[in-house]
C-alpha cells in the first residue's frame, strides 16, 4: 500500500484491494453457513448505557449527536446520559442485547455469524484502526449451553482461518476457570486483578508482572512465582494437565477448567492438528469471559497482535432470571486484510469483475453490442460494452488499462470474434456458447 | 413484522428476515458484477466540511465525538468545525471524495458499486429509517463521460430491480437540462428555485406550486402555468418530445435535454419495456444533478416513496482543473426489504442455512458425527452436529424447531440413514455421496 488513509485510522481499499477483502469475507461466510450459522446484523448504534454495562471501556467509544439538534448535550453530559447514542465498539455486546430483545423469536442454541464494521477512538497504529470490520461467530443457549460448543467453535474458526489466503496461524487457548481456580488455590482472591496483570506478560515481561502482583495485589513472592509458572505452561497436546498438576495446587474450579481445556485441546489435536495450543498465559482483558478464552497469532506476524479472539461468557446476556450463556470468536478482518495487502500475501487475478469488453464497430452498433453482452451475462460471464466506437487499438488499450482479459468484436456482417488480449490470440466465437477458461470466468484471489 | 425496533429508526432483522435481505444484496451484487462494476466501500465517517459542501443538508447529519475526549466540542461548535467528523448520509458524496483522492490509482471511466449503511437523523416513519442500507452504482469519467452511460446505468438498474422479489416498478426519468432550458426559455432564471417548487408537486399539488412560483420566484401566471404544463408531461415512449415542442418554447439547453432524455427512453422502450417512463415532473431535491434525473416507484406502493433515485452529476468531483463527471443510481435496500417483510412479498424457504443435523447416538459418537458432517460440508451441504445424545425424538424436534429439513443417523454398526423430517421418509445414505434435492441444498427466497 503506497497510499495512506486520508483520515488516520479509517482505511479505504482500492478496487483490487477490495477484491481481496471480498474474498476473505465470502470465504468466511461460506464456512460459517456450512456450519449452520445464521447471518444477522445489529444496528451500528447502541445506547451509552448498554455499551458501558460491562466495564471501563468508554475511552474508546464514539458518541453521536445530531448536528442540528440545538439541545445537543456536550461531550461531558453525553457521557453521563445512559440513553445517549454511540457507535458499537465490538459485536459481542450488541449481539447479547439482540438475543435478549428477540429471545421469543429465536431457536436456541442460536448460532449466528455477524460481519460488520465497529469503531474505536483509539490512537491508530499498524493493525489497529478506528474503523474496522469484525467477523464473529457465537452460539448462545437458553439457560444452559453444553461445553461441547466451546470445542466446536474453536474447530469452526480453525477451518475458516485455514480457508483464507494467510500464513499459518495458531489458536492459543486457555480457560478462566483453570486460572481463577489456580489463583484461589494459592490464596490469591482478586482473580480479576491477577488476570489483568498476567494479561500484560507479553508487553512488560515476567519480572514486571511479578512486581505488579506483589505491589498491587499483595501477593507474596511465592504466590507471584506460582502464578507466573502457571502462565509459562504451553503445550501442543493435553500434557498441560500434568504440568499444572505438578504445581501441586488443588481446587475444584481448577479441576473443572483443566477438564474443559483438555476437551478442547484433545479434539483440536485430532481435528485441527498444529493449529491449536494450550497456552496458560492467555488472559483476555474483557471482564465478561467465564471459561474458555482464545487468542490467535499469525505465525511470523506475532507483533500484529491477535487476529481472532473470544471465549465463553456465561453471564453477558440475561432477562430477569433467564440466562443466555454463550461462546464466540471474533476475527479481525481489517487487521488480516491490511496485512495481506501490505505484505502482498495474496492478490486478485484481475482488478475488475469484467471478463469481456464488447468493442464497438460503429456508433450505431451499441444496441447489437448490448445484445452480445446480454447473452454472455445470461451465462454468468461479466461483460461491459464500450461507450465509444474508437479505433480498435484504442478499445483494446481501454480493456488492458481496466484489466479486462477479453475483447469481443462483431463485424458489419455479424461475424463474431474474441481476442485474449494477454496472448493476442483471436478466435471465432458464438455469443450463445463461447466461454472463457474457468480460471478466467471470475476474479480469483491467490495466495502469493 | 410483529416486532418494533427497540430504537426507533434503527431496524434490525430476525435471522429469517435477514435471509431475505441477504438475497436482495446478493442479487444486486451479482447483477452489478455481471455488468463490470467493482465493489468499493468508503469509511462511514466524513468531515463535516465534506458533507456540507453541496448544500443545506446538515439537519440530517449525525456528528461524532469521542466520549473520553475532554476537549470535545459541544454540538454547536462541532457544527462550525469543518474538520469535525460525522456519519455519511449517502454514498455519492463519499464516492466523489474517494474518486478525487484516488484518481491516480483508478482506470476511468470507473464503474463501481457500493453497498453500505448510511445515517440520517430524520424523524423515522414507514419507509424512512435513521440507519439504512443503500446499494449504489456509478460510472465516473476523467474529464468527460459519454452520455451513453446515462442510458446504460438506467438499463442496469432496471435489470437489477427486475431480479428482486418485488412487485412491478417504474423508473420515472427526466432531465435537468430539459427543465432548466425550458424555464430559461419562458424567462424564469432562478431554475434551482423553480426545481425546488416543482419537486413539491406530489406533496402539495399544482395549485400550491403555482402559488409558490408566483410568490417566491416572481413568476407570472402564464409562466407558472407553462412550468406546470411541462411537469404534467409523462409518456411511455419518446412522444414527450413532441408534447414539449408543442408548448412552443425554444432554447438550446432545452434541445440538448430533449435529445438526451429521448436517447434514454428510446433505449428503454426496446431493452426494458414497461419499466421506464419519461416523467417531466421529476426534479430531485439535491443540487448536484446536472442532466438525467431518476426516481423509481414500486407499482401499488407509490406512497412508499422512491426506491431508487439518482442521476447525472457533472461537477460533483473535481481536483484543480480536472473534472470527474458521473452518473449513478442508488437503491434504497432497507426501504425495499422493510416493505417485502411487512407485506410478506417474499419468504425464505427455511430459517437457517443448515440442511442436515447429524444426530448423536451416544455421547461418545460426537467425533464420528463430526466426520459425517465434514464429509457433507466438503460437498457444500450445510451441516450441524447435535451437542447432546438426547432421545432421537428430542433431536428431531430440535431440528424441526430450528427449521432444519434433514436429520442424519448413524447406528453403532456404522450404518447411515437420513430422514426428511417434513415427509417422515427415512432412507439409507452414504455420507460420501448423499445429497438433498437441489431445492433443499441452500436457502432460497421465493416471491409470494
Amino acid at each position: 500500500m503506497a497510499r495512506t488513509a486520508s483520515l488516520s485510522g479509517f482505511p479505504e481499499w482500492l478496487p483490487e484491494e477490495r477484491l481481496v477483502e471480498l474474498h476473505v469475507l465470502d470465504t468466511l461466510r461460506r464456512v460459517f453457513e456450512l456450519h449452520g450459522f445464521s447471518s444477522i446484523e445489529t444496528r451500528a448504534v447502541e445506547t451509552v448505557g448498554q455499551l458501558l454495562r460491562k466495564g471501563e471501556i468508554d475511552k474508546e467509544v464514539y458518541g453521536l449527536s445530531r448536528l442540528q439538534d440545538d439541545d445537543a448535550a456536550d461531550a461531558a453530559s453525553h457521557k453521563a446520559d445512559p440513553n445517549a447514542l454511540a457507535l458499537h465498539f465490538d459485536l459481542t455486546v450488541p449481539f447479547a442485547r439482540y438475543v435478549v430483545e428477540n429471545a421469543g423469536y429465536l431457536a436456541f442454541p442460536f448460532r449466528r455469524y455477524q460481519i460488520q464494521k465497529v469503531w474505536r477512538g483509539e490512537r491508530p497504529q499498524e493493525g489497529r484502526a478506528r474503523e474496522f470490520t469484525q467477523a464473529d461467530i457465537d452460539i448462545v443457549g437458553d439457560g444452559d449451553l453444553p461445553f461441547r460448543y466451546d470445542v466446536e467453535i474453536a474447530l469452526v474458526i480453525a477451518e475458516a482461518l485455514g480457508a483464507l489466503p494467510i500464513p499459518d496461524f495458531l489458536l492459543r487457548i486457555n480457560n478462566r476457570k483453570l486460572a481463577e481456580g489456580f489463583y484461589n488455590g494459592i490464596g490469591l482472591t482478586d482473580t480479576a486483578g491477577v488476570l489483568r496483570s498476567i494479561d500484560k506478560l507479553e508487553k512488560i515481561g515476567p519480572a514486571k508482572v511479578a512486581e505488579l502482583l506483589k505491589s498491587e495485589l499483595g501477593a507474596s513472592d511465592e504466590q507471584a512465582q506460582a502464578a507466573l509458572k502457571l502462565a509459562s505452561i504451553r503445550t501442543e497436546d493435553t500434557s498441560f494437565v500434568e504440568q499444572v498438576r505438578a504445581l501441586g495446587v488443588s481446587n475444584e474450579l481448577l479441576e473443572e477448567g483443566l477438564a474443559e481445556l483438555e476437551q478442547v485441546i484433545a479434539a483440536a489435536v485430532q481435528r485441527a492438528p498444529g493449529k491449536v495450543v494450550a497456552d496458560l498465559s492467555i488472559a483476555r482483558g474483557l471482564d465478561y469471559y467465564t471459561g474458555t478464552v482464545v487468542e490467535t497469532v499469525l505465525v511470523g506476524h506475532e507483533q500484529l497482535g491477535s487476529i481472532c479472539s473470544g471465549g465463553r461468557y456465561d453471564a453477558l446476556a440475561s432477562k430477569g432470571n433467564r440466562k443466555f450463556p454463550g461462546v464466540g470468536l471474533s476475527i479481525g478482518v481489517t487487521r488480516l486484510v491490511s496485512r495481506i495487502l501490505s505484505q502482498d500475501l495474496a492478490k486478485a487475478t484481475r482488478s475488475v469483475p469484467t471478463a469481456v469488453l464488447v468493442a464497438l464497430n460503429s456508433d450505431d452498433s451499441w444496441g447489437a453490442a448490448q445484445d452480445v453482452a446480454a447473452e454472455l451475462r445470461s451465462r454468468g460471464i461479466a461483460t461491459e460494452v464500450a461507450a465509444k466506437a474508437e479505433k480498435f487499438g484504442k478499445q483494446i488499450k481501454f480493456a488492458d488499462r481496466r484489466g479486462i482479459p477479453f475483447v469481443w468484436f462483431t463485424d458489419d456482417d455479424g461475424k463474431h470474434q474474441v481476442k485474449d488480449i494477454r496472448s493476442g490470440e483471436q478466435v471465432d466465437a458464438d455469443p450463445a456458447t463461447w466461454a472463457p477458461a474457468p480460471e478466467d470466468l471470475n476474479v480469483r484471489v491467490l495466495k502469493a
